[in-house]
């Protein structure tokens, strides 16, 4: 069974950003959600995801779409901690709730990441409004294909042709992403 | 009454390039139409619009979604002849319908730009599948939006705000565009 | 022998742009000379040489460094006639001066294109203050090589690993250039 | 007496990268030298600074042209710690020598960053061969006029027009930079 065919498993966060409160995937029920996963020392990330992630924030009406940022630590974990994504997300601006990935008691890969089956950062992960999980890209989808894939699940609950993508052939840090 | 108001008027047209007949908007019925008004010489159009065409046709289905091109003289005509155009979009791989604007007997503005009230280049505009016109954007209006936009008609032939923007104050050319 | 020890051949001009007299290579004797070789329809010319010719004609000093540009027409000469030329001039806000290959009776690459040896659009030439042809580029060499260079020859008639340079392996017209 | 006319003072350094024994601008005397001082979470030092200093590296003889990173880090210390810093260089793939800044007893800014009275991140220093303090840019030069300046030093021990440069007015971190 492909990832595509699961019903989106929720998020196991250690802290938020940009939130009062913990944010739950069951709370987004009824809304798009598009899920950004991110380790801030990711060329690919800083350069085309995040900046990506906060144009939808900013796009897409609150009520239709929820964006949340994911920082998936799964390599160099004592150079990106807590502290260091605090004054990141304040650097770069990024206004959009934005959790830490729950650490793994036995991988480098944190949970969140795994349930998802994601393959690297930055991940993008678009869920429907009945929280099925539609799309699941690694890399650098491009804004045009994004924002339509986006604009479908609002209007219609279907993504066409939406399916996982590598963009090209991605090892350890390219300024494509970070491969697990 | 707004142009938004407007069904979308067919265009006049003196010649057309990748395509073999001649297409009228009645034979587009049916389909999302993106109408880009461009000139071979606005430095916008080249980096900026053209380039955005190309993507939305290569994007979205040619069953829902018919991408045309206008080139729209309305000063240096003699700079910009269809001959000069061929060359153009074969230089610049340029690969869906494009067509020359009918010029008009009494004014620099061609016909088809007139009745669509453009007021330059690059301008798109977006035609739902009922042949209302939805949005008439002049300057740079982002893939994000745009890509959105399109799905929008495509799924739910509605388009959330869409009205015409007009990117910053354009006099003459500049690069983001080139004012009548 | 190689172009790389020629003397500079003086250029073979039609029609001059940006000057009220026409300016030959000898009368520029003294100075570090720039040529740049494009066409107004050549993407690679449009996005990269030009801009890249503007601001060297823009940073160094009159009385140091000449900027050339020079329309080598080698296809399409029907498209690109000098009207054309001078509403793109004026499009695209080109200041230096810029002159007409002369067409050549027998072949489709104008005069002086030939005598340079030049291999397609764009092309950068550099030329000392005694007349030595130093660098024959074809595509894209970048700012930073090609601002210490002529800031070479500007301080010490010498270019430290100058040579011809072909950007990838052109052919037809790429984002890059547009091979003879 | 203007910092330009100052002969470079020393750097102050609690520990380096990218090379296997520490670096004093003594040991570089002979050589132009080009400092390039950055936060590794300052926005204009990752997308414009970083990778022209790189680009600089890569390009200029070694025998002829020092690159030196300087970490000065004056905000958010707790987020900027060397740890962090050597995976950010991991990720990056910068391959030229970055020092530490050393921290001041008694402020925010560091004691090199201070006694160069740069003015915030990134800023870009030229020295001379003989170790006179040329420029001091703060934000982003470009390619082409850095390209020239550390060519003319390299060639004639002069930089025409050199001087310090201000972006923008910056407050805060901007795309641009983030001022002290």
């Amino acid at each position: 069974m492909s990832v595509d065919q699961y019903k989106a498993p929720d998020w196991s966060v250690s802290q938020w950003f940009n939130t009062d409160t913990p944010i739950s995937l069951d709370q987004l029920r009824g809304k798009v959600v598009v899920l950004h996963a991110f380790q801030m020392l990711c060329p690919g990330c800083v350069s085309h995801g995040l900046p990506q992630a906060q144009r939808l924030y900013e796009y897409f009406p609150k009520d239709d779409v929820a964006v949340i940022g994911l920082h998936t630590v799964f390599e160099h974990h004592e150079a990106m901690t807590p502290v260091s994504l605090k004054a990141f997300i304040h650097e770069y601006r990024l206004t959009f709730p934005i959790a830490v990935d729950m650490a793994s008691d036995d991988a480098d890969t944190p949970v969140t990441m795994s349930r998802y089956q994601m393959r690297g950062t930055p991940s993008l992960i678009l869920i429907d409004r009945e929280g099925i999980l539609c799309a699941n890209y690694f890399g650098r989808p491009q804004d045009l294909q994004i924002g339509a894939e986006v604009s479908a699940l609002v209007h219609a609950s279907t993504v066409r042709g939406a399916s996982p993508v590598n963009v090209g052939s991605i090892e350890g840090c390219t300024d494509d992403g970070c491969a697990v």
